[in-house]
């Protein structure tokens, strides 16, 4: 341990639009003592996530809002410091919902086990959350066949790489969209998309059509907007649309004016017979996280996977680390650093 | 034979908003020889349906425009009057795609044997194509569990019927939306749906959330605008929206001006985990409309399930006939008597 204290960063405010650094609030606790049936955690990594910006509104969603003054809520890898609980001994790395803070208790509801992972911090990207969310989607509900053309937005990002990586698995054509050359080239060498289109580029459009000769049959939705705008004419009879964020439409305070375009959308959907659904992983397909865990293990190993993290330290980078992640700063999945 | 001419409507104009009946031209022409492989059909009824004002535009579709001058489609109960084909008889009543006219030549592709159907008209709406639709988008696409909450517009309508009644046959709970007080009386005490609300009361919003206490399941969506702006927020987690028309925009020439709710709804969908699924009944089902038609002839002797047909007499009647169905004058399944 490195403190005797519990740092922890708690919702100060609601944003309005995109959060600035005072929505949050870095605060001294001290550290909880696990009562029986519990364990006592320290966080070593906390994954950010886009998904979290919901939570910090009080909008009705799928989920609870953040409470003012109550911790931020995430994922971590966190390691067993005590426990009062019989499946936990003390040295466990567990995958947890920690939230944003060094220590927290539990009862063991929802802990996961990692055993001895090489990188335990793959658990909150490649082999977790997002990594889940990438696979289940784009199988499920995308189900691709050899062939077809995919399509991923924010390609370089913890689910559009997985998606992508996955569908070139499956023996498609696979097309990303990300922000910038830099992670365009990344998508394109490292990760063997087939190509990869700058979202900055006044011409996407265009690019996106010249990239895609015969149409999207599977559109893997994580950030909506003007990616989706170029999509749309793009999406062949039968194609399928996952949805799983909408990251262009978090900070949005409110819709845009012009031709009410809802009709045009659902008009589209008809006449081309296709299939769009939302969900939301741990919800949708939670029974089946133990067999993605498996899978994906297996083509870590294999070395058919790739992945890259954006790691930062120390839980006061947190805020400043998620606005950036709302803006696609980061580059590859943002995890922080609060312990080894 | 009541003639030695064969009469038929051809499209002179495309229409611009509602059709008129200057984009419809009656023409006599010469009865059609049959040449050898082919029949020569009689049309006893000719099928009007909401998708053929689709057809009368040259909008990229799912299907091919009519072209101008040409006859306009449409699936047709047909006698075979003399035939060059092996498979069929004179005598023989067809499912045909007749179109609006009283004598066809067909090849025999695409012809389905109706036998001794009692009401052979019925070939054009509870067993044909609208009923085909409502059962198939229901059951594959809506996927009902007895206790849910389903909602069908145009409710006493060829699709609609179906959907409420086989929706009932599965145990839900279903709420149907039409126009007028007679129309409503119809569904609720004739039809055996739970409620119906007038789509014409100002509070028709507040009504379906009144009738829908547990919100909605399942919306099988046929008419889209003000309906579906009513349904949106009513629909739980899990929905399911099969997607099989959207009459009130048909007759659209622009988008509405306002706020551009294109991301709104797909934030909803992605939230609530909503599934919505165009189709086109042929295209996506085909194969399966022997499995259809001998469970939907067997509801129908058990008076498992009723109907109602509006018919008009005589081709010349149908053009006015097909601009009230896009206004919902029509009660019933729309159909038009070409012969006995």
């Amino acid at each position: 341990m490195t403190t005797q204290n519990n740092h922890r960063i708690v919702l100060a405010s609601r944003p309005v639009g995109e959060p600035t650094a005072g929505n949050f609030r870095l605060e001294t606790t001290p550290i909880p003592t696990p009562a029986a049936g519990q364990v006592l955690l320290r966080t070593l990594y906390l994954s950010l996530d886009p998904y979290m910006r919901g939570r910090m509104s009080d909008a009705k969603s799928y989920a609870e809002p953040v409470a003012i003054d109550a911790v931020m809520v995430g994922a971590t890898v966190s390691r067993v410091v005590s426990s009062q609980h019989p499946d936990f001994a003390e040295g466990e790395l567990v995958l947890a919902q920690g939230g944003w803070q060094e220590y927290a208790v539990s009862d063991g509801t929802g802990l996961f086990k990692l055993g001895q992972l090489a990188q335990p911090s793959l658990a909150l990207g490649v082999l977790g959350m997002p990594g889940f969310t990438g696979y289940m989607g784009l199988m499920d509900i995308g189900q691709p066949k050899a062939g077809e053309t995919v399509v991923v937005a924010a390609a370089s990002g913890a689910v559009g790489s997985v998606v992508g990586q996955v569908a070139k698995l499956q023996g498609c054509r696979v097309v990303g969209i990300a922000g910038g050359a830099e992670k365009c080239r990344y998508v394109v060498e490292e990760l063997g998309f087939d190509a990869c289109i700058d979202h900055h580029a006044k011409d996407m459009a265009a690019q996106l059509a010249a990239a895609c000769p015969a149409g999207i049959d599977v559109y893997f939705e994580n950030v909506g907007g003007a990616v989706f705008d170029a999509v749309l004419p793009l999406l062949n009879t039968k194609a399928r649309v996952p949805l799983c964020g909408l990251i262009s439409q978090y900070n949005a305070t409110e819709q845009p004016v012009g031709r009410d375009r809802l009709s045009l959308l659902m008009t589209e959907l008809l006449k081309r017979r296709i299939r769009m659904q939302g969900f939301i992983i741990f919800n949708d397909y939670g029974p089946r996280y133990p067999e993605f865990f498996k899978v994906m293990s297996a083509w870590l190993a294999e070395g058919k996977i790739k992945f890259r993290e954006d790691r930062v330290q120390g839980l006061a980078a947190a805020p400043a680390a998620f606005i950036g992640l709302l803006k696609g700063k980061n580059f590859g999945k943002l995890v922080v650093q609060l312990a080894d």
